[in-house]
């Protein structure tokens, strides 16, 4: 098959568009700014989410369900949350279409059918959720509630861009309440870790832990931890944050306990999440001019396999070599897939598969089966080499592991040679310019500050470190004193 | 605890209502028609996921998303289909709150904000996955395809129960597009099919397979195939449904596709939906008035053990047991959970599981440690016997096989029991009336016949039988020719 993509340098944000959709994992739809996740890209987020639920599992979350529908009198309770959805907000006002009298086979809403209260279609649920935790909650023996959610959500966006920000997008929202101050922090710092762990581990994307500034948190939080990563481009994407909210919806929705010391209380809350937005991250950090690159651990087909031959005997050999390797590959929990169509021919199968990222291809040939060997490709650096079919799953399952490894050092060495500090508002702005990347510069602390850097140079505050170094030093923008240094970059 | 539980004999309704409350499956939320589903059904819903999902993939499907809008125009494309649903949809108009001029801190709707189009919140996925399936296919080599989502769908229920009947409710939906008729009509029976398997080799609920006929059928569809399930209280409950859809959405939507011999032909059809609808009819196909009865496959919880003790020494050497007891349960992948808890008694543990429907409890006191043994106790018979701990393990993976068939086999009795030949229209009323169940009658094939049964009755046409015995006799109501008997029943 013929490409036709987009380079990166030519255009990155053309390429990026490009491969989501020629790779199969997400189109626009017929839906203003929503997307229709394919299934190729849909057995992606699969995995994520088949190792997300097994992590918040392990560390105590069950899974539950609340409405997509948030009354509007509910919806406002929390002000500053309110405030911070308000703008986009889809709000159901009706409940019934009927035919429309002018026009025969067409339909109308119905006027009659109009909603004593507005339903917000929830841009996120705590609203919903702290509502219902009321009911829940009588003594410190509830608590903590340490609950999560598989949910769609939707914000309308006015400029949207498949997986990174869309309408509509999927996600989970983990909701918790504790009964003291102390655990709730925890418990918003374990679910940045969570995260965290998984980004790195599981995607092989590096990620900054931090805190978010005050300008940047999320609306009704009072802290929001978050991790950052880099992308190949130079901006920042926000790839997970975690809330510590305090006690304002508890008290927003009146949820009380009494305490161990038969005190009536306030409950502690947090709330934290990650969505399809990763999808995008995936996408740009480790893909290339050629295509998709999928760490083994998110691909959908691991190992692909492509026969040559020009005869039907040579098909039939080549078939009961290849069987024996799939049953191999099976037991060893590879996922491996024989691409046998005879509608296509290999150069346009090495092409489709390198485009949709599988990791490892492996071509054998009449000449191969003379050697008893395998021509093994990595998708990753594009290098081949022949290798013997004796013990070809251990190598092969070694290889995996290699690649994986060896997609996050390349991503951490990219975020390293893009990671800059600076000490003035020139270099500042050269290097953001220039080179991209995060920028780490001292900040007097303030959100005017912040607010002028942003308008002069589009570069946010993407996080306060958590483990920056103390320093003394001077704002890069109003010489005021310092503590450390925090990162700044565009972003997505 | 006590759990003052109405019977079934008391008032079944209002039984199973506090007994979906009670046991912590699901309650009404603050959204009019909407529930929450709470952690523990939810626990149960993914158990039931997990299974359909995988024998989803094992037939071929694979899973993808499609967007929770549909525009009017597009929603009114497949004319049936959305006279079917227009009655019902919830319908956003706006994208914007704004503050109330006259209220501070209150929102209203931004006058401003009003859509060009009006979104509805999809009652069913058709009209979206039609319009996206068109950009798909071009010719006989991308067919078929066999696509399933898992998503929320809306429809305005002017009256609602938990999970028979929610304004918003999960479900999965299978999409299919064929080259054939033939083709889309084997799918929409295996699917039919495998519903049948689930539901009954997962679930425990017996079921009889039909065809709906044509007032029951999908609006838009061709043909209904479906399952139906019979409840306690002699009611019947549609457990699931899978649809021919002709060619009538690849004519809305214009998907055609070149065949093998170069012809321009419209795409064939099917969908399919199972909800948690399922969780209403396991529920009431099991449980008794202690609580919940649940079949081990699903069941979060198989296994409980109650520790029975007065000192902490009794309580450290019962745990060492108990310790060595759980490693060798969950080798064998039973699911159990050691009930440890100092804050409540054993009595009020035993009613709380035996309310929740855990199939298998276990207690352990002074006299069984002396002893070597467990008293074992089944949810499903309320039995109780002393069981020797060595290859306790065994006995108890093997009890949980026999629970999993006695269920089965006791609502196939009752089944069996209540369904009911009879020849006369006075025959049917006293049946139906007096006995319930499913009454195998015959009939003259018009739905009007079928709608003067239904007004005088209740009782509509639940399926014809696909394995139904050729017979020729007359219709209970007119007197009339028919071919077969068909069956009737009052319905959830």
């Amino acid at each position: 098959m013929s490409k036709n993509l987009t380079t990166r340098a030519e255009d990155y944000s053309k390429w990026y568009n490009e491969l989501v959709v020629k790779a199969d994992l997400a189109e626009n739809s017929g839906v203003r700014g929503c997307m229709v996740i394919k299934p190729y890209g849909y057995a992606i987020w699969e995995k994520m989410q088949g190792e997300l639920d097994r992590m918040f599992k392990e560390t105590g979350h069950t899974n539950a369900y609340f409405p997509l529908f948030v009354p509007k009198s509910m919806f406002e309770a929390e002000e500053k949350n309110a405030e911070g959805f308000a703008k986009e907000c889809a709000i159901v006002t009706h409940y019934r279409l009927t035919n429309d009298p002018e026009k025969k086979g067409k339909l109308i809403v119905d006027p009659e059918a109009k909603l004593e209260e507005e339903l917000i279609v929830r841009p996120t649920s705590e609203a919903i959720i702290w509502s219902t935790y009321r009911g829940w909650v009588q003594s410190y023996r509830d608590l903590p509630l340490l609950i999560n959610q598989w949910a769609n959500v939707v914000r309308w966006e006015m400029r949207t861009r498949l997986f990174l920000r869309t309408a509509e997008f999927l996600w989970q929202e983990g909701h918790t309440a504790h009964a003291t101050r102390v655990e709730a922090i925890e418990e918003s710092e374990r679910m940045m870790h969570v995260y965290a762990d998984f980004v790195e581990n599981f995607m092989a994307i590096p990620v900054v832990k931090g805190l978010k500034t005050e300008s940047e948190r999320f609306a009704g939080a009072d802290e929001t931890y978050c991790i950052e990563a880099l992308m190949q481009d130079g901006k920042a994407l926000q790839a997970g944050t975690s809330h510590f909210l305090g006690q304002n919806f508890a008290k927003a929705f009146d949820v009380k306990f009494t305490s161990k010391e038969g005190k009536l209380e306030h409950v502690w809350g947090t709330s934290w999440g990650v969505s399809t937005r990763l999808m995008g991250a995936l996408v740009m950090t480790h893909s290339d001019d050629n295509g998709l690159v999928l760490p083994p651990n998110l691909a959908p087909i691991q190992v692909v396999i492509v026969p040559i031959y020009k005869t039907d005997e040579q098909f039939d050999a080549i078939l009961e070599e290849v069987n024996k390797l799939v049953i191999a590959l099976r037991k060893l929990n590879i996922s491996v897939k024989f691409d046998n169509r005879d509608t296509h021919k290999p150069g346009f199968k090495f092409a489709e598969w390198e485009l949709k990222g599988v990791p490892v291809r492996l071509a054998i040939g009449p000449k191969d089966l003379e050697n008893g060997t395998y021509e093994v490709a990595r998708r990753d650096t594009l290098s081949k080499e022949v290798v013997s079919k004796e013990g070809i799953e251990v190598y092969l399952q070694d290889l995996l592991e290699t690649i994986q490894k060896d997609l996050f050092t390349r991503a951490v060495d990219y975020r390293t040679a893009h990671t800059t500090e600076v000490n003035s508002f020139e270099e500042f702005k050269d290097v953001l310019e220039n080179k991209g990347g995060f920028v780490a510069a001292h900040w007097d602390g303030t959100a005017e500050t912040e607010e002028k850097i942003k308008d002069a140079t589009k570069a946010t505050i993407r996080c306060i470190p958590l483990d920056r170094v103390d320093e003394v030093g001077k704002c890069v923008f109003t010489g005021l004193p310092s503590k450390g240094r925090v990162l700044f970059a565009k972003a997505y």
